[in-house]
């Protein structure tokens, strides 16, 4: 797999005309650029520099304690060992590139594709004073965003596999729920559940997976709590699992019905068929060439136009090796997102497509659907939630 | 533990007359300044500031779906959500405290203290353009350093556990281990008592533990392989373990006896006596008011007077929560280390001291023990390995 990113960076250069992408890292157990696990697949401890240059050449100058793992991990053909100072090796490999543009590893927009500090920033400025090189500098992020973003086969195998364990895993929690169970206690079952089948969550165990019973949740970004399911509630779990580095991240919607109701209530169905609804449209709308914020807009106008409140967030992120695998995002043009909703839509790009509706009373309804996008649209990996899963 | 670390930081911003740090960071999961998991013990995902103030205020300004589990955490006092941007609560909080120096979280010496990106950097700067906070800004490295460094009762006690479970699973070693066992197992076997204690490896589990025999090893940083001891082999482990969040770093030698032999070669006894006193050396020089290259350089130059060469590293580092804890090192004066060597030794902190010599023909003789820096000395937490393990 890094072969293949290895390769695949080295055309993406060449096509974005780009000279050299430099990683310049260090101590990377405490602080790791989440590129290093695509292109490099070992760690470092001193302060380090990895070059990709357009031309083919791999060269990795690194701590001498660090060389003989780097070496034999075999993704970088040359590795050049320093003792005292990285100075003489990284300025001599400047010299031999001589690049007359170099990616750097930090992007104010992409979080994916800022490992570099703002002290290394500093200490590489340092290094190579004197020379006109630091005004070569640009982001990496265009770089990292597609290699991050093209899923080759292999990937796709792995994320639809996540996908399938993670329906598995929601279809037992359909059996298993009952009234009276916490939050916790739901969550317990489906870690059991993802630990015998000898996976783990795609993200913070604390929060992976989320459950939100009822209408007075903190609604996303919370562990779960000792707050007990209750006739009238509506419940959603926010889960996903990683299977051979690549995750998962889906949600779905449960009501739990009054013995006195003959039926769902009119309010939840409307909220629940909303959410659905919404990224219906949104997914009809989804193809390579469209900006983020476009796709974001059909799904909160949407969910505006049935009388809700729009969602505080965006309508869906890329996945990959991270559940939040960043670059381009179906987003709002809000300040936080920087250009990310201004970016646009790859084939081969994995998103998420998950708004959110509040039900009054009885909680919030959502669905995490994840889609691949195709030559002239987008197919849905996972399969789709099309009814409010009930609990009698 | 994290309301201790905040009022410590309140005590040292007052101690160092700086009016307030700020930690500014995003997506948590991806990119995670260790500072936060002493200070604030949850994640956030969108653009984050935690300003902790000398007089005492704590203000976390951050996106609306983490507010609840951040507020809920505890740490701040003051929680404020944004949804579209971040810059009006920052630009509010800023003019509120008005600090005439503010402490940001990058640094060009210490790793540890390194937590902002360059790309977040120049967010921040853009978010505060026109106004003059940016050139109030200095490095939180003495900050970071100190909190990390001046350990409390409750860690030391739990840094001692650790070095006893790092002990007593050295000693099976000890009885376990026969010639013509490979690197991987005897790691497997460790692996195997770590988990039956409940606990975590102090490091990434392809290192921790490493396992060296004989004369061909790749000598430090890698894993261990399918190589087999043998008799006349020196073999070398280093190895640590996490207990409540505090971790251990030890190294230990063996050597394994040819049936011919009635004693231990002279050169393999010379090599580990000689690790053995300069770490003693060392040791008996350490003391707040030293400079970390001061104390490298009475076990280096010991070390070169027995005849062997230099330890290709620096003599020890900190350690607490993280197994390579950052800031004042005991090490040479070499470019790479920036500032580390020229700090001063301080009372309460944790070193590591692992000089290493090559006894050619057999293997590498390393020791590693750890000691808490006195009032007027040190004193070693772990109990030294005086005599060399023999496996007959």
């Amino acid at each position: 797999m890094i072969n293949e990113k290895i390769a695949q960076a080295i055309s993406i250069l060449n096509e974005k005309q780009i000279d050299a992408w430099l990683i310049f890292v260090r101590e990377s157990h405490s602080l790791h650029d989440p590129s290093l696990e695509l292109i490099l697949g070992a760690h470092c401890t001193w302060q380090s520099a990895f070059f990709i240059s357009a031309n083919g050449e791999t060269i990795a100058i690194v701590g001498n304690l660090d060389a003989a793992a780097i070496r034999d991990a075999g993704a970088f053909k040359t590795v050049i060992p320093y003792t005292t100072s990285i100075r003489d090796e990284l300025l001599a490999t400047f010299r031999k590139i001589d690049p007359k543009t170099i990616a750097i590893n930090y992007s104010t927009n992409n979080y994916m594709a800022d490992g570099l500090t703002h002290g290394m920033y500093m200490v590489l400025c340092d290094l190579l004073q004197g020379t006109d090189y630091p005004n070569r500098f640009i982001s990496s992020e265009a770089i990292v965003s597609a290699i991050r973003g093209r899923k080759s086969p292999a990937e796709l195998s792995h994320m639809k596999t996540a996908i399938r364990y993670t329906q598995a895993i929601f279809d037992q929690v359909t059996d298993y729920v009952r009234v009276g169970m916490t939050e916790q206690e739901i969550a317990n079952f489906m870690k059991g559940e993802v630990e015998k089948r000898g996976l783990e969550v795609a993200w913070d165990p604390e929060t992976c997976p989320s459950v939100f019973t009822g209408p007075d949740t903190a609604g996303a970004h919370y562990g779960p709590t000792s707050r007990k399911t209750a006739a009238g509630h509506i419940m959603n779990i926010d889960f996903g699992v990683k299977y051979n580095g690549y995750c998962s991240d889906m949600q779905r919607t449960w009501y739990f019905k009054r013995s006195n109701e003959k039926s769902v209530p009119e309010a939840v169905l409307k909220a629940f068929n909303t959410v659905r609804d919404a990224i219906e449209k949104a997914a009809g709308f989804l193809k390579p060439g469209v900006q983020g914020h476009e796709v974001d807009n059909v799904a909160r106008q949407y969910i505006i136009d049935q009388g809700f409140a729009e969602y505080p967030h965006g309508l869906g992120h890329q996945i990959g090796r991270a559940a939040h695998d960043g670059a381009g995002t179906l987003c709002p043009v809000w300040e936080r997102y920087g250009n990310l909703p201004f970016l646009n839509v790859e084939q081969g790009q994995v998103y998420t497509l998950e708004p959110r509706v509040t039900c009054e009373g009885y909680g919030v309804a959502t669905i995490e659907e994840e889609v691949v996008v195709t030559k002239d649209g987008c197919e849905f990996l996972s399969d789709p939630q099309r009814e409010l899963y009930i609990i009698e």
